[in-house]
């Protein structure tokens, strides 16, 4: 199985890592401008259209506040097939009542007059400050526009006109063979509140010219997501507005990949590559973060106090500000295991920062001076060892910064 | 029930509310020193005596990895009566390990000694960075001192002597005549990460000479924290060394107070009002905090609906930026409920700031410039009413400042 692996940051204000690959998906068009609804003559409006209509699958927001166009797509997307997603950034169309849900289906109904697809064809995403009114109107206004500009190479516009306050587009593409046939699978994202991501919206959209069966589509997705996206997240800490849709046009051919088969789970690994890279660009990319955090915890007694240490560590204010500071101070990390709600020997845990063994069975084992130097790094790796049983889990976090504050707060 | 309360903020770096009664309690004696533990000629010794062997209870922290000084006091805290507290910050002596216990044996048994005490009579408690060795020598050194220092005017170096992160000393006095005998109770408490308490040790100390039965006292104390401490942190959710002790001395004279009586009530209901003047000054002192902020929650379906949504709120980072901001940006608030695992219909939520209604029935009340206005203050009121039953909680918390980020990350 030979592939190739791009990642594509354009625009950025940070580092852009090398492309090897342009963004684009067999059968795929796209499309991003502006629509007036960020100030400034910012893109804030993007199209995503399959030439041909593709199996579909979604996951949404577990948040129980859930934005119109999250209540209209859960019900659209069990649909067998979508032409597309029109979204927008700037608002969220969440928390806006029985006109917000009006507003959404006019956005859809405005692109599928466009294109001249049937109801029900196209789905919708937005993204930006909750509460606020829909200016739909700016948004009509513009779609005639937003459908002439569609193109094979129109994605880099899409992943600009989804962001919000993203430092830069967010975007992933692998080719590889599956099932005797050459395919792609294109990611784009949008998010940067990874911090805790109660209500930093994630969106994100995948391309592929995979030919699938809509049950098998579905269950990827959800593998995939549940071992990138929700691995930089907490459990139903989700926004209003967290949508992530696939799309599966069946360009390259063969026959219906079904779920269970080789071909199914070499989709699914290849699906869930793309997907941690564009969960790991958005940890990055976290409103003022200045450091990537790998949070590790090994010899748990059972799987769900592995995942629960590995949440409370990578949520903890204390740790992510220490962290920040490039500050060692493992005693922080030992008392939020304390506090988890797990299983725990305080005198058998040992923690290593950047591969450094900074406590050794609860105490400090002399080493912070050579953690310290070793953390002023970007990547900061964290592992905790419990030696209690034979569970892990691993999760992605960012640092607290004051930029944070300052994104947050508007001060 | 004539009373009087009064509360002292000395060297405080923020205004001091007026003291109208002096830091003292009959039968009560305190000191505070330098042991150079903390840099500098600060105060990071402190001592509390009760002339006569005082019934004594205690309640700590519920983190699974505690510190040394509360390992051993969860023992001793269980005898009928105890003769007061030695308090030392700087060091938390906690993730020490076997030496750390042996370290707070030898605090313990030197002030003993110093006193002409039986082992046993008294108690300690420690606050500072966890994991650091304990600086044991340091502190023997200057027992005697601390012991000669002892004064019934003390308090106040007691109070400066036990902080660590704090802006100002901490303490509440309270004067009242229950069960037909004039009584005193004085609190002095340190604490200053509230803005989310996971490792911001909290240690708070009354001292009252009101008469009082062992097992009434320990419920008196254990209702007065629900209400007052525990509101101000989220459940379990506690640092290594948190402790909290009542001193009993009974000077007051009169029949011992038993629970369940009428003057358990009054003396229960004095001792919450003094804790909850430590708590919110706790609050006020939130580290890098600029607002005190009251959350509520009202129309739930259940207490415990009504808990987790005040949890909930004042622990969301979105929300306490956005307050540090002034920014009556509603939908953040609202987007925390719906993820906050309670019964919630989006469409009947009101919330109000300040007093303005910026949120009815779930959706823009079209008050959000009126309300920034009101907001442009330091008290800040949430209100949400759920509309779904009968249940309701208040909870206080601060603001998310880049001071909070400065103080933790040491940049």
């Amino acid at each position: 199985m030979a592939k190739k692996v791009g990642i594509k940051k354009t625009g950025a204000k940070k580092p852009v890592e090398p492309a090897n690959s342009k963004l684009s998906c067999p059968g795929f068009k796209a499309s991003g401008i502006s629509a007036g609804i960020k100030s400034g003559a910012k893109k804030d409006l993007g199209l995503i259209v399959s030439d041909l209509p593709a199996t579909v699958a979604g996951v949404f927001t577990k948040n129980k506040v859930k934005a119109a166009p999250v209540v209209i797509g859960q019900t659209l997307v069990r649909r067998k097939t979508s032409s597309g997603v029109i979204v927008n950034s700037g608002r969220a169309n969440a928390c806006t009542g029985a006109h917000g849900l009006e507003k959404a289906r006019a956005m859809i109904g405005s692109v599928e007059a466009g294109l001249g697809l049937k109801a029900g064809s196209i789905l919708s995403a937005s993204t930006g400050s909750i509460g606020s009114p829909f200016p739909i109107d700016k948004i009509i206004r513009r779609v005639p526009a937003l459908v002439d500009s569609l193109s094979s190479k129109g994605f880099a516009d899409f992943a600009e006109a989804i962001m919000t306050t993203d430092a830069y587009p967010k975007s992933a593409k692998l080719k590889a063979r599956v099932g005797g046939k050459n395919i792609t699978i294109l990611g784009i994202a949008k998010g940067a509140g990874m911090i805790k991501p109660d209500m930093a919206t994630m969106l994100a959209f995948f391309m592929t010219d995979f030919n699938i069966g809509k049950r098998a589509l579905k269950s990827a997705l959800k593998s995939s997501v549940d071992k990138t996206f929700n691995k930089i997240s907490v459990d139903n800490d989700t926004s209003t507005n967290d949508t992530v849709l696939i799309f599966a046009n069946a360009l390259a051919g063969g026959k219906e990949c079904a779920e269970g088969s080789a071909s199914y789970r070499a989709f699914t690994k290849l699906l869930t590559e793309v997907s941690m890279k564009l969960a790991h660009l958005i940890v990055k990319d976290g409103e003022g973060a200045t450091k990537f955090i790998e949070v590790s915890v090994k010899g748990a007694k059972t799987q769900s106090d592995a995942n629960k240490a590995t949440e409370a560590i990578a949520d903890s204010y204390l740790v992510k500000t220490a962290l920040f500071g490039s500050d060692p101070g493992w005693g922080r990390i030992l008392a939020v295991l304390g506090r988890a709600k797990i299983k725990i020997d305080q005198n058998k845990v040992d923690i290593t920062l950047n591969g450094v063994k900074v406590a050794k069975n609860g105490i400090d084992n002399g080493k912070e001076r050579e953690a310290a130097k070793k953390m002023r790094v970007k990547n900061i790796e964290i592992v905790c060892d419990l030696k209690l049983g034979k569970f892990s889990d691993t999760r992605w976090t960012s640092d607290l910064s004051d930029n944070y504050v300052k994104f947050n707060s508007g001060m």
